[in-house]
């Protein structure tokens, strides 16, 4: 598998990484198949949905934040309980077509890092699927 | 990958598509494996769930409505944002087994689509891994 | 295939089964790939979160007990309409790689069943993909 890192900037927020794992789909073994994206992290996750006005992705990541709230009574003591109801909810992992080193989305679709325990520095693994 | 079309009838809907999957698996290169199951839009998702009882996908989709609104003080103005959200939850994507032409699924367990913003007429690829 | 039984204690639960994974990556094909983890029911689910503080997998299932209500004026006259809608919203199928008889996860990362609607003895199936 290869892997690359993203610093995100904020608490919250969905990032765009459709073009940076296109750019790397030439380093795979086969130009064409599917490729597994995986986050090794527990409180982020990975999506695909529009990535053409960036309202949606805010309007998603907000109302998240909203019905999650960062403060809820929660035991962790770390005080990130949220980011991790989040991620389970969203998911770390993905399988996703690709063809001539580009994803095989649809026309508005995009892959999202969600962020949410923010700002930090993510890994995230590319690994070819037959 | 091959494709077939569905047509959604109503605003929010889960529809089940598991025959249709399952008459079109002999379409695919091999008779068992893992089937990739997939639709290239953003307002809509799959899910696996129970068939059996029709009231369990009314009961989830009743849900979803009522915690995640139509009109919610969005930003997208397309007006579909609680769309997008539910399909960021639910996904996407679904992998799944089977074996001599048939999906290899629990008991009570069937593929559906859930329409999050029809009625529209809604595309599914299948491609198989492995 | 192959597969082993997980018997839950409760109603709702998250149980961390990494162990009991990675014990049986022996017996399929190859010793690195990829492993198809799936359970053949519709009211409990498989998720990848922190198992380092029992604390995260407690907020985690106790949010979604707060948020979905076991009586939530639901239709399906089992009862426990509440465990779909969880089962739903987290996903009953998984995806990841393994090394050397050993899931590759990240540091704090382990795979849970999420029980929804216990106790039951539950049934997960291992598949390995290429």
């Amino acid at each position: 598998m290869i892997s690359f890192s993203v610093n995100t900037g904020e608490r919250n927020r969905m990032i765009d990484i459709t073009e940076m794992i296109d750019s790397r789909l030439g380093s795979l073994e086969n130009t064409s198949g599917f490729v597994f994206i995986f986050v090794p992290h527990t409180t982020c996750a990975l999506t695909v949905n529009e990535n053409y006005d960036p309202d949606v992705s805010a309007d998603i990541i907000e109302f998240l934040q909203k019905k999650i709230p960062e403060k809820g009574g929660y035991r962790h003591r770390e005080g990130n309980s949220d980011a991790h109801i989040k991620a389970a909810l969203i998911g770390t992992t993905l399988l996703l077509p690709y063809d001539e080193n580009k994803l095989s989305l649809g026309r508005w679709q995009g892959v999202f890092l969600c962020e949410f325990d923010g700002p930090r520095k993510r890994t995230i693994y590319l690994g070819q699927i037959s």
